[in-house]
């Protein structure tokens, strides 16, 4: 590891105005002076990229993937240049890179591409130079020499591919609140914020509500132990950090639970008198797979009749598709009854302790079931558990089980 | 000749607005099915290079060169793409290509760029995929892969290497004004548009006041004997051809003054009482040289005593750098006086006809004589001759000037 390696990450609302920009630039500087080599990788400026959609959404519905990264890119492009000027006018010395400067290679998927390498040659000979280097985030190149975008959030991943390469001290993500908290302090007032997390649950938080990271960031992170620190950039407190747990100091207790996440993004698909023929729910998926639909939950039994009914869910967004789906299905395998429902919400527990203590999914129902509250679905893994409720009493479910696993008392 | 290439170059006005870059779409649609392979050089929409400045003047009031042009550079990469989208959605076909992926290479004069080579085989490899290459003017690339900008008006010159690259049929320079004119039509409303222009007389044109076409565009057409077009955006009327025309068709008759240009963003620094020693001079123009002072003319005479007296004009905007310059210089060379002229003017006229046509310059005082305008320095070369004037007299000299030249009247 490169113990004065840093790299750092800021968000499109830390970047955000020409102030903000300076505040960056003053944080780059100190850390530079304490002796580290620092690359900061950034996302575009505020409302950026979403004014460059709505410029293209004028000419076309149904715009070009390759054409919109080439636009999309630009927008980090010159916020890395405008802090590296702020960072040149404090009497620092700063570069900013874009991704092909870089050499940050990609896969071809336009819109939402994958990093494949990054080449750190570039970075090094800058450092040598005395330089803070600014990496524009989101961005790649493919083997054609194309501008890619990596999908919303992609700026994240820069900073973890950019950490890696580079085999770096860690890598900090800077954004608008403290770090990772037990669950949404907009709904539990005592919500803590979490010193450690491993990898895994960093990755069942994320997929299971919390927003603060992207998701593929930190599957890249825990490809390449990338060590993330999640933290504020409006003060310098110390944040979240995410990491191998499995070496940590063994007198350190792991907590059981160590975060409560809600997604109220979510609809219910049931799907009622299926024939309980083999490759029926296969077909089913398939087919949904196919009109690019992620499955959330799943759950199948077999009724009267040996009659199937499966329930399973998906992301709001593609609710529309899924419908029409469904609709052609319905026909095709003999289909007798589909429900939608798009009252429900998840809420899931989250914690590696899990794993060796029975009864936490028995001790979750029945936080639930005391109050009343109908479990519709349940998904278990070795470190989350996730219920399907009724939307209007998810935020009464996340307190109860904040409570429940005494969330709002721990410490670590 | 690759007679079925062309490059086509719109400026900022010609893809400010969505319409617009809708109606540039069009163009460039209808010059593809014609059967042509087309290029198209686009420069930022409207004011955003302005924006990008201002947004940089909020941090900086003397920002890094290398940064300003990797901030710049995005306004064309924005239009480009976003042309490519337009294409595409009235069912062309369009890739949006920005320097680095062309393959212009460049020196590293940052923002003032001069273009070394340009790569063709990205754009052909487009060509035969079927598309209409869309390339981000303004902009090239260093050896180490640093963005370069090539100055204000640089998509020209962009245009022009391209269609020396690909040996294109012409390059067209698409303007807001139908044309070259044989002078300000705002200034003599019976100006005409010429039809065709050595690339001497367009040289002497843009560099004595014609604000058509950039300097170094021309310069770059002439060494590699690309045949520029500038027309108007607005309309299908034919422009002004600028080619060798000495090979022109022989009974065609070229007149002997082309066109009256002006120049009121001069100013005439006058110098008094200088030894009269060899070196004297050379020292004040080297040291206007190295504070990137550009000399327009010069005029210089031995007065009484052998004391000297040189005259020379610099651009308005070089004004505040020249001053202190003169004044430094004033000690160290024993000059008595410096006099400083803003309210001068330059008129010129311009013709490769003049070479082999005697009198021309003596008709050109006589005109300006005549009506009681006085020359105050004069300047000449084979093709073009220049007068400074009272600023107040300009648009008076130029129609008299026009008038006499018979230029209402030509035909050619």
């Amino acid at each position: 590891m490169n113990k004065n390696i840093i790299v750092m990450k800021f968000g499109g609302t830390s970047v955000g105005t020409i102030e903000k920009i300076k505040n960056v630039a003053d944080r780059a500087i100190k850390s530079k002076s304490e002796g580290n080599n620092v690359v900061i990788t950034v996302s575009a400026m505020g409302d950026t990229t979403d004014e460059l959609i709505e410029l293209a959404s004028k000419i076309s519905k149904n715009p070009p993937r390759r054409e919109m990264d080439m636009l999309l890119s630009t927008g980090e492009q010159v916020s890395a240049a405008l802090l590296a000027i702020a960072i040149t006018e404090k009497g620092g010395r700063a570069v900013s890179l874009n991704g092909y400067q870089v050499g940050i290679s990609t896969d071809d998927v336009f819109s939402d591409a994958k990093i494949l390498t990054v080449k750190k040659d570039r970075i090094v000979s800058e450092f040598e130079k005395g330089n803070i280097v600014i990496v524009a985030g989101f961005q790649g190149i493919t083997d054609a020499n194309d501008i890619t975008t990596l999908g919303r959030g992609g700026s994240d991943t820069t900073a973890v591919a950019v950490a890696a390469a580079l085999n770096a001290k860690y890598c900090e993500i800077f954004t608008d609140v403290d770090g990772v908290f037990t669950t949404d302090p907009n709904v539990v007032s005592d919500a803590m914020k979490i010193k450690i997390l491993s990898y895994d649950e960093m990755l069942e938080l994320a997929s299971s509500g919390a927003k603060v990271l992207h998701l593929r960031a930190v599957e890249f992170a825990k490809n390449h132990g990338v060590v993330i620190h999640v933290r504020s950039s409006f003060n310098n407190n110390e944040g979240t950090w995410i990491m191998d747990t499995e070496n940590l100091n063994e007198k350190m207790e792991k907590a059981v639970v160590a975060g409560v996440s809600y997604d109220t993004n979510q609809v219910k698909i049931s799907v009622f008198g299926i024939p309980d023929k083999p490759g029926i729910a296969a077909k089913l998926f398939e087919e949904l797979a196919k009109a690019h639909i992620n499955i959330d939950m799943i759950v199948q039994n077999v009724g009267e009749k040996g009659i199937a009914a499966i329930s399973f869910t998906i992301k709001n967004e593609d609710l529309n598709t899924g419908r029409k789906v469904m609709e052609e299905l319905k026909h095709k395998l003999e289909i007798k009854n589909i429900e939608i429902d798009t009252e429900i919400a998840k809420v899931s527990i989250v914690g590696a302790g899990m794993k060796s203590h029975p009864g936490v999914a028995a001790a979750m129902f029945s936080a639930l079931g005391d109050k009343g509250i109908n479990i519709e679905m349940i998904s278990t893994s070795p470190i989350i558990i996730s219920c399907v409720i009724r939307k209007e009493r998810v935020k009464e479910a996340v307190k109860l089980l904040h409570n429940a696993f005494g969330l709002d008392k721990q410490k670590l």
